[in-house]
């Protein structure tokens, strides 16, 4: 059996999902979560063998950290498929409706994709929430999950398929290509007209070969170099705060804070007592010459610092003349993810929400709130970085397409 | 200037227009409205080189009618454009909006992707019409239309770009590629980043070479083997009257019928009103065996016609022996652009509208009512047959992205 034949298989049983009943799409997810928190040690078995070859291999220890699973992250799963259930199904909603003069009732629902493609890297715990989101929104799952967690990703598959058998739903729904190595991820990049959407999520080269590569529609997600301006006219205390929030309280993720853009007539008052706490909490700062003027301890920024989405205690800081500049270097410079102003100005506020063209824009508060869980969205798909139907943290709503029903009675056109 | 240096002129020009305000975009839209009618002799003598070339390279009459411009034809343009200054404007829509317990504002509102790029073929009304709703929209355009139709857009083009200037907004917002030949159009497909979304509008090769080489996020528009199922219920006058006007009313549209399903226990009372109606109006019909046995005058169908898109007064008819099998025959054939079931029973009703996997599904209606003007959108980019981003007839709704806006007061994250 190819790849192509297991992403037919999830096709075929597609259908019967679309229109399953929510009560029995959480039956089904309740399973998942009691299965996997049973097999805790059938899961930890097999992550065991991967975390050694990741050793063997040279993995780094941050990949390492992310490719382990112990019982306590394995209820941590359980627990996020719960609040899964939890969440509103949007499938059914009715968009639009209205009846045309000759009679003919219009009404544009919300219907599942079919079926959704995810490639990612090492991350097992993708393998479980992103199967959750997608049978929850009535769509089948293909997964390529990346060869480190081969082991791991096919004890959790196993788990997803027996839990929707168990509940009377087909096993096919659930499919993962990681037996095919690269190959697996190149046929689902070819499967138009099979999977109709496509998710990478992880590196910034992993999603690049996928957006350049697929004939399936992608969603882009992830790539987050954000900025953040201290305007004139800004609440000192706020800019320290929010600042120090932004690049370390968890400076791992797309959503943490890379860039600092500070009016220069504000620079010499506000950016000592920022940047001073950001050293303190271990921040490595990459100033251009007239914040290394103001704050000697930061080190030269180069061009690189500029496109640098660090993923670390590092932050890159440019002393501008204005907000026009401000939003100029963020035109330039941004992955349109988030940006945020920190003003007490209504004027400048409203114009960098209206003229900066991300996906959030924030006024007086942290980058880390770009985030599914924060938005009230439950857990996430990832982020839209791109314009094309999903825009920003993705929740359940984004894996779903419409469709026009359209009820007549005996209507033809003049 | 290469066509990429064209494409980044309307990027750069894209931000002023994103944050018009609709009455500048009308004015806009109401001076090349004004403008096209003043200037018919100009349009129609660039028009006249165009069919004199279409001519010699000996183009069939069925384009060169679709490439020629008259007087009547410009006026009605600018009427097309001053239904689209009628329309609502999307941009600046509140989509969603909540405030979080610790305050901070959150919304969803509607923004212009920023830079549209349509590649189409020989037809001047296209450059037109959706260079309007591009503009309506807050989106700057780039066109590929075809060297048939070269001198024909250069005209327009001129005509659109001074109605923008002439009412202070860029002439960079409207920009043609058409110069640079086939190089234009892989240009646009590898903007990645400059345009934001692509819609090929055209022949099925032209959507698929799109679809296949674009790096640049697509909408699939038209390609519509609609099918039409006569369930055992069916009132005759309303089958024969619905699939009279679905294949002949107007045979050269995506959504005209192709293939006609008949319940083999109404094919001998149905059918052959059914289809000797179609026969007087001209209407070939590619029969299997068992229409063959009750209308004589078919031509047997090969496996060919079930997948034809005959954009003519040809019909492909199949008797099958119950709904399931009407199903799976559309599963199997459909372009997910419209299909239709005529029935009077209520179960069988819902479940065509529910397991029928396309972008409108109609009861008991004629399928040319897929349309962007008669569902109310005005004028049309398309009709989008994938599932992501837009579904159905395109308006200008289908033209934006959203935009999250958080206002706060200084909030960090926990």
């Amino acid at each position: 059996m190819s790849a192509t034949d297991k992403i037919k298989l999830a096709k075929a049983a597609s259908g019967s999902l679309a229109i399953a009943s929510t009560g029995h799409k959480n039956a089904a997810l309740e399973q998942i979560a009691k299965l996997l928190v049973e097999s805790q040690s059938e899961i930890t078995s097999a992550n065991r063998t991967d975390l050694e070859r990741a050793k063997k291999d040279g993995l780094s220890e941050g990949l390492q950290d992310r490719l382990m699973l112990n019982p306590e992250r394995i209820v941590a799963l359980a627990d996020s498929i719960a609040q899964i259930i939890a969440l509103p199904d949007p499938v059914g909603e009715l968009v639009r409706g209205k009846t045309l003069p000759n009679g003919l009732q219009l009404s544009e629902v919300r219907v599942p994709f079919g079926v959704v493609g995810a490639i990612y890297e090492a991350r097992p715990n993708v393998t479980v929430d992103i199967s959750a989101l997608a049978l929850k929104s009535g769509n089948a799952i293909v997964l390529r999950g990346g060869t480190a967690a081969e082991n791991t990703n096919i004890a959790l598959v196993k788990i997803l398929q027996q839990g929707l058998v168990d509940t009377g739903l087909s096993r096919e729904l659930v499919q993962t290509v990681d037996d095919f190595g690269r190959d697996g991820a190149n046929e689902m990049m070819a499967a138009r007209g099979l999977i109709d959407v496509l998710i990478p999520r992880g590196s910034a080269s992993l999603i690049k070969a996928v957006v350049d590569g697929s004939k399936v529609p992608v969603i882009e997600t992830g790539d987050g170099v954000t900025h953040l301006f201290i305007d004139e006219s800004a609440n000192p205390e706020w800019a320290v705060e929010i600042v120090h929030n932004s690049k370390v309280q968890r400076p791992s993720t797309c959503n943490a804070l890379e860039t600092l853009l500070v009016h220069e007539s504000v620079a010499e008052s506000i950016l000592p007592r920022v940047l001073g706490r950001l050293q303190d909490s271990g921040v490595t700062i990459h100033g251009d010459a007239a914040t290394l003027a103001i704050f000697p301890a930061a080190v030269p920024a180069t061009d690189q610092d500029w496109i640098a989405e660090y993923y670390s205690l590092d932050l890159a800081v440019r002393v501008v003349s204005n907000l026009d500049e401000a939003l100029v270097h963020i035109a330039k410079y941004s992955t349109h993810h988030t940006e945020v102003i920190i003003t007490n100005n209504q004027v400048n506020a409203e114009r960098f929400l209206a003229e900066v063209d991300s996906a959030v824009v924030m006024v007086n508060a942290a980058t880390r709130f770009t985030d599914g869980g924060q938005f009230g969205f439950g857990a996430e798909v990832g982020i839209s970085t791109q314009k094309l139907h999903a825009r920003g943290p993705m929740g359940l709503r984004e894996l779903t397409s419409t469709k026009w029903l359209v009820r007549g009675s005996g209507q033809t056109r003049i």
